[in-house]
Parts: structure tokens; sequence; C-alpha cells
């Protein structure tokens, strides 16, 4: 056959979905957003229904040498709420679809659900169906999570507008350096197996990696204090590639300032070990599940003295392009280097 | 360790998500209902919101080696559909999440994205998201449903009363006999490549596997006719597997008559050339997608001329059981015998 062979690799994840989504035409009213933002919004009268949905899978997305079966399934409910908060909406339901192989016992899929649940309690959703099946080969996990939100709530990643200063919540690059830890200490296991991982003074950076936190606290906060960002996204990719794309949905530039960047004691420390540099983790580490949001200038009073709210840089025009300024003043041009699947 | 072990056969599927959805407390208001069902149903207003998810595994749920990518995507959207048809509801909007191995070309996604856009156009349902990653083995495809009804329009499994009419939509046992015809022309092929496949005179069978369609025109008479089915559920595990769930979730017993199925001829001819009983491809083959509903006795005669709705039985008492009536008049208790993924 001589039928043309592209690799999905020479297109990469977005270009992917890029190209497909060209065939996503929308023909009902009640869609008010699609592809391409953390969830899509669905009209529901007085108030918008959010949906988002991700797919988990063992040995792309999850080790589980390392991962205890409770924090996975946490873990797999807070990236998908980390996608309604985004959007600036209350998670309300998840649906939860698992395949399972018989490598695994009830035992094993009831402490995964144990995780589940201490989720759905954490993030006040309620489990409201899924799809069991026979896997294979490993286990998958896909969780769609849905939200509610009044429609001048949403924060879309379009809103962005020149003078609105970029935040960012928590410290960023831990999810990362958590990562490179568990895997070190795995291979220390493996090669010896009298040797007890040391992972006593890795907690934070190891706990982010297994059970992250999806923001909802920051959510609630925003509304108290009735700020509405002006666009967000959650940072699973990394930095630098939210950044992109926040500036592109949005049509706009930015930059931001190293000294700003916010990195935990631990994480800083933990990279140097690793012989990382640490500015690179905070940029291009994935899976921290912070918030990268924009706001108004008008609405900094109201947030700035909040402990875990960072304002690390503004919004420019496009045409100004999106540019690091390191602490000895340079400029350097920002790279999106997030996570690559494929 | 001296852990517990139990074997996920041991329960079975539905007896897992039984003990699993024992944990699932609905703490939202909008969760109208949740697990046991063909969707969940949340309030959202004036209307309600069905939700259904379906997770598919190659090597479990099809076999690439005789499933064209676009058939497979159609097949992946229309199981969703067939779901909200259930609940008697309009779909709406879905969500499509693929994990690929680089096995897959773009050129293959989007062969299979084909299929999906057909089934949207079929359906008249919009894409709004997904999630796109990197598999180590074969392609899974999680998809998750979202339609609109109003809540008096919906019908659950549990609303069939005594004396309320069995339907069933189409013919039953297709889907069954297909993936056999597919199975063993699969093995005559890798025994001698140089053969091909014969299945021209099976296209009807192997069309209902490789590409069944979900009853939404069903739906649409339905509504027309002014009939809101007391109960419902769709034939994905077997007809005999779907009485039982209706059944129980009613709390009601049944009679079915075995000269009131309905069955393809090109059905019976290849399930008697496959010496399979061609009632027994009825009662427990799977994947058919067909409608399992019953009516109140009143709205028969709006039914009654319909060509494609067939009337099997009736709704008893629970402490009367499940039987078939078969030709002879003889009654049999009916066994629940549907897919079994574990």
């Amino acid at each position: 056959m001589s039928e043309k062979r592209t690799e999905i690799s020479e297109l990469g994840e977005f270009g992917l979905i890029d190209q497909l989504a060209k065939g996503a035409l929308i023909k009902n009213p009640s869609t008010l957003k699609g592809i391409g933002d953390d969830g899509a919004v669905l009209d529901a009268g007085d108030q918008v229904t959010v949906v988002s949905t991700d797919l988990l899978l063992e040995g792309v997305h999850f080790d589980l040498a390392y991962t205890p079966l409770p924090h996975l399934g946490f873990k797999a409910v807070a990236v998908n709420v980390s996608d309604i908060a985004a959007m600036n909406a209350i998670p309300t339901q998840i649906t939860v679809s698992l395949a399972l192989s018989n490598r695994f016992s009830v035992e094993a899929v009831q402490a995964l659900y144990e995780g589940i649940y201490a989720a759905c309690e954490q993030y006040g959703v309620d489990l409201v169906g899924g799809d069991t099946t026979a896997s294979r080969s490993g286990l998958v996990i896909s969780v769609t999570a849905m939200g509610q939100a009044k429609k001048e709530q949403l924060s879309y990643r379009s809103g962005a507008k020149e003078n609105d200063i970029l935040c960012v919540t928590g410290d960023l690059g831990a999810a990362l350096v958590g990562l490179q830890i568990l895997e070190r200490e795995k291979q220390v296991y493996l090669s010896n197996p009298d040797m007890k991982p040391e992972l006593e003074k890795y907690t934070v950076v190891t706990g982010r990696q297994l059970r992250p936190d999806a923001r909802m606290d920051i959510i609630h906060e925003l509304r108290e204090l009735g700020v509405v960002p002006s666009s967000m996204i959650d940072i699973s990719d990394g930095l630098a590639s939210e950044i992109f794309h926040l500036c592109k949905a949005s049509g706009v530039g930015a930059t931001i300032y190293e000294d700003k960047l916010p990195i935990d004691k631990q994480t800083f420390d933990t990279a140097v070990e690793l012989n990382l540099d640490p500015i690179t983790c905070v940029l291009n580490g994935g899976e921290d599940y912070e918030l990268l949001f924009t706001i108004d200038q008008k609405d900094f009073t109201k947030l700035e003295k909040h402990p875990d709210v960072h304002f690390i840089g503004h919004i420019t025009k496009a045409e100004e392009g999106k540019f690091l300024v390191t602490k000895s003043g340079t400029a350097v041009q920002i790279k999106a280097q997030g996570w690559k699947h494929f």
C-alpha cells in the first residue's frame, strides 16, 4: 500500500488535537464552548455545566511500583476537578471508568476507590456512574467531571487582556522533582531489593507527585473576594506551556519575572541535589495542578495579601512575545516545553 | 503478606460495581440519579442532563484485525448514545478520550475520527472535549455522552409495573452471530493468508457487530406518538440479562414468549450454520443496542402498528419470577447470561 503514513510524533499531542478538532461542528445551541479550554461549557438554563475528562494509563501516567492505589484514585479525581476549577466552576459530579486486568484483586480495586471517595468527599462531588471492564494489560482509569457555574463567573483561557496581572497559586516544580526522586528510588530498589527507599526527606515533592490537590480552596476564596479571573488555566503540562496556551487563546503576550516564581525550599534543594536547574523545573515541570490566571489591575488590592497567590508578571501585546526576565535583568524568550506523551 | 485477596471473577462485573457503588454518597442536590441506570441524571433547571460513559479496549471490546477504524469510531459513539436513548433523553454532547500507541499513524486516527464525526452527524451530538494520550499497548477509547430531557420524559429501569407490556425494537442476536463469523474468518485468514474472507452473505450480522446503530429513531417516534415508556434499558449485554436488570430495579417479574422474539432471517440461518441455537443467540447475545422497554397497556394502540416495535411479553409480580414460554407452551425460567468480561 502506498497510503501516506504520518507519525503522531510529527504533529505532537496538541497538533493532533488541533487537526482532529477541525471536524467538530457545533450543532446544539446548548454547546456554549466545545474543544479548546480546560472544560467544555454547556448551557443549562440559569447555570452552565462544565465538563472535563482525563484518561490515565498504567506505565504512561503512573507506575504502580511506587504509587499507592488510594493516592492514585485521589489523583485521578483531583486532576479532573482541577480542570473544572480552571474554568472557575464548582465541581458537582464525576463518572469513573476502569479497565482492570486479573492482576487486580477486589481489595486492590477497593483501595483505589478509597482514594476516589476521599477526593469526592474533599471536593464535594458525587460519583454518578462509570463503566468497569477487563483489561489485557495494565490499569486504565477514565474520569469525567462535571461542574456548575453562572455564565458571568466562568474564566476562559481566552480572556486575558493587556496589562492584566499574571498570577499563580502555590508553588511549582515539586511534582516533577518528586517524580525524579520516585524513579531514582525505584531504580535503587530494583538493583538491590534489600535497600529501603529513602523517602522521608522528600515528602513534599513526592506527595505532590502522588497525591496532588486541586485548588478548589482558591476558587472558593476568589468568589468570597469577588474576583473573577479574566482568564485561567490549570498547570498540568508546566508553567511555560500553559502561558503559551493562555497567550494563544487570548491573542496576547506575557512577561514574567524569575524572582517572582514560587518554588518550595524542598523542591529547590532536591532539584539541586538531582543536578536539575530549579527554574527549569518551575517552568517546565508538569502535574503541579496549581492555577495560572490573570486579573484586571483593579482587582489587585483584593488579592494582594493572599499568602498563596503570587504575582509573577503581566500580560503584554501579542507582538511583544513571551519573556522571562531573569534575576540579572535579562529578558529571555520563553519556550513551551511541557510534557510530551508522544 | 496475609492480606485477603478476592478475585474479581468471584464477584463478577455487576457484583463488583454493586460493592463499589456502596460508597457513593450523594451530596449535591443536582444529582437526581447516580449509579444504577443507563445514565446518571443531573438537575439542570427546566431540563435534566443525562450522562453516560463507556470504556472500549483493544483486544477486549474490539479486534482491529477485522474492525475498520471508521466503524469503530462510529460504534464508540453509538453505544453511548444508546445509553442516553435508554433514558428516553436526546443526546447533545460527547467527549472522546483516546490512548494511542505509536503503531497508529495520524491517518489511522483520522479514520477513527471519520466514524466519530459520522456518528455525531447522525445523532446530532457535538464533540466538546476529550483527552489524547500515549499508550504502551493497545488502543483505548473512552466516550462520555450527555443528553437532555424533561424530568417527566425520563424512563428509568425502575418504572415497570405489573401488566405493563414488554417491548423490544428491531431484532436480536445479530451482533453475536456477526462476531462469530468475523472470528471464524479471522482464523481462516490466519491459517492461510491467501484465503479471502467470505463475508458477502453475512453483511447484516457483521454490520450489526461492527457498526451498530443507536435507536434514536425510536426515541423520536415515541415522542411524536406521545408514549413515555414506564421503564427502559438498552440491550448491550443480552435480552435475558437486561430483563434481569429491569425486573430487579422495578421489583417485578416478567413473562416473555419465544414466538414473539424478533430475529432476522440472516441471523437465524447463520446461527444454524454455526451450530448455535438461534433463541439462545436472541436471549444471550450482546451488543445489539436495541431497546427493551415497558409501556402501560393504555399506550398499546399507539404503538400497535409500528413495524419495528415487538411486543414480547408482559410484566408480572416479582414472586412470579422470570419466564420464557416456548413455542410448545412450556414455561422455562430465564437465566441471565450476558457478556462476562471477567
